[in-house]
């Protein structure tokens, strides 16, 4: 087990560093986590902890019920939200939670980021969707918790794969997104932060602008994913890790 | 008293260095200061004198009323108007004042920057305000000891709390924002910027974004400061300060 | 030829790696190619590789029907639209295809990108042309080859001359550029997207913003092209590839 | 003689080295020049020469009639526009021009920089002037010498002071700043260019943002500069400098 933990508060170390250098966070306002599907453990950023005082050792290990296993330091706050969508989709291994200020302007603005081009058809097959603001209940009752319900309810509500939209903006706060590591949830963040400065973009030049044809999506999304991939080098299934 | 000094001087040059780390600021134009209650002494930046230049041995010590206790060079010319918020407001340990890029748009707009998501929520709990114009009659007569009437003014009419909204944008002018220290100060100048960002991408996406609700102010807010607060690691009572 | 293929690997190389100098790309989202004509070879970046894992060898040589001819890796999934537009055209020598932020703003807008200023009529005579959307079948069919195809059609159907004009938006996706080497295609993709972004900045200014007149545009672009060009130094008669 | 040029090539060569720095540039996108009042000579910056090619030894001396008479490279193409200001207004002694961003946004837009705050006031006092379009006979008659004749028009029509409203856009063109000396143009080019980013974002979050008024305009202009100013330290008359 030691060797595991090892390995993955290593690569989630690796992930929340990585936001700053991906400009994705001010201060400590990110947090990224892994999942041991296995061992049944969570590997999350500590709480409130300035990013240059990080280590591989300070992450937090937590069980499937948030319960600290190993670690002095509190776990991030957003941990439920965290735990809410392993539990409800078990596809997904990392998870990735900012306030990136592109993302956020669509959080606030209560829209989804509309599917308007190839680069968001490379990696999002199709909009990403906006939650409705939680309910006072729900604030009161425990917040982070029904942060993470309200987003899976988003997806199946409208009956959209986690696995092929792989992010969310939750209204009036910011972004989640997710992948089968830590480390392809960075690269969703990235791409929908982007996404999310492109579309801002086409919305001031053409407020009226359309979503792109359904078939060029088709061929973006396909061209990168599943068996018929063709995009990258042939040993790799899924091209959008890199 | 000289080791007191030696220290707050320190903690003043470092935070006026900061503005430039945090890209707050072109060449002079911001200034940071903190005041010693029990010596009854502030500590602030020199007017006009190059960031290269600063060193903690020449900010100006001033006492209460703005006259020179030590150093030869001449205080910020805003110095008046960080006495008045010292001596209206009792709790605040220093102040931060700018013409950041996104603020000072609010602030020649004259809008309020609104309370719109979490992120604004967990430092500021309302919409940060913007004051009136001052009159030609207060410019003529003392425009920066004036230039703090407002903002007081502005507070009290409004029934705000300067502990509570660290921060204001001055009409026409840009920010200033406050906090128990220089180092708190200056993450308030921060935050405002980026919340000012963010509200001005919400307001290009939808440009009738509603306010968000008061029940997740209260949530954010609280999550991180007061008694309750369980944001961050334990040995903290107000979370916003690392 | 090895000697060639040497020095051309090393261009198209440094071209791609300027990419990320130049902020036109995130992770692998851009590729460079360049021509020679004598020999018929392409060298292209190959598809998906981290921008760290690039070096002059490991760049992709094909002939003009895209059969690979040294490399292991398999060449750019964009190479098809470079073999169209080297076919169509025989003065280019040099392809840029980016997702760059600005320029994918209009390309989603579904917009050209208006001529308004003396930047753009340096190096564009003429607005930047914005494609139609692809077909469905055209999509289906031969998606790479396709896009080269409607990018040709463009120009020929507007009767616009490439040497002139060199870039064009494709519709719903983003920027191609192009020049007499690698070099000047990355050239002109980097004042594509300033004026791109100027443009947008004009739009919100004054939504109504006229296109300049046009014996603007004749002055600028002759000065710097052409026989009776003036602007830099003598001994060079195209004065935009510094 | 020799020795003051060679003080005269090293400020205009630091300038233009400092339009890199402070982002006003592109490529070879910009030139500075100072002039020695009672040698007659202006040194400027070669025409089209990458910036790290560009020694205080190759920037090129000029007399007021345009001239070489020291160098073996061709002058800034622009020349004349500088030699156009310098001779109508004998107070200036640099001039800055370039295709700074934010700038071309009002110059293509056809608008003046407006009068909206104090950071503005305290380096511009009114509104920054954009230039009526040159005509087409103007343009064919001698483009570069009527860009600097239409700049004065403009100022002697409207009835302002360059000395204390030191910039301009030429419409569909870009900015030029003047001033004392090269790097105090340089100053003002960042002025210019940070006022008019301030000016855009207050456009789109309150179009009908009103000028401020004009007393405190009086009022941070004159703090700053003249006989009274109080900003800054004792021993500098206008402050602006730095």
């Amino acid at each position: 087990m030691t060797n595991q933990l090892t390995e993955i508060r290593k690569r989630v170390y690796e992930a929340n560093i990585s936001l700053q250098e991906h400009n994705l966070i001010k201060f400590t306002w990110g947090n990224v986590s892994e999942i041991d599907r296995q061992l049944g453990l969570i590997v999350i950023k500590p709480s409130g902890v300035a990013y240059d005082k990080l280590t591989p050792e300070n992450m937090v290990v937590v069980d499937i019920n948030g319960n600290v296993i190993e670690g002095d330091l509190n776990p991030s706050s957003d941990l439920p939200t965290h735990i809410e969508l392993y539990k409800a989709w078990p596809e997904i291994g990392g998870i990735v939670h900012t306030h990136s200020t592109e993302a956020v302007g669509w959080a606030q603005a209560g829209y989804d980021i509309p599917y308007l081009g190839t680069t968001h058809a490379d990696y999002f097959y199709g909009s990403i969707p906006c939650t409705r603001a939680l309910t006072e209940e729900e604030v009161e009752h425990s917040y982070e918790k029904e942060t993470g319900t309200v987003i899976v309810e988003t997806f199946d509500e409208r009956n959209l794969n986690p696995m092929t939209i792989p992010g969310v903006v939750v209204r009036n706060h910011g972004p989640f997104t997710w992948g089968k590591n830590a480390k392809q949830a960075i690269y969703h963040a990235v791409v929908l932060e982007e996404v999310a400065k492109m579309n801002r973009f086409t919305k001031q030049i053409n407020h009226n602008a359309k979503l792109a044809p359904q078939y060029i999506m088709d061929k973006h999304y396909l061209r990168k994913h599943g068996a018929n991939a063709y995009y990258g080098q042939k040993e790799k299934i899924c091209k959008n890790d890199k």
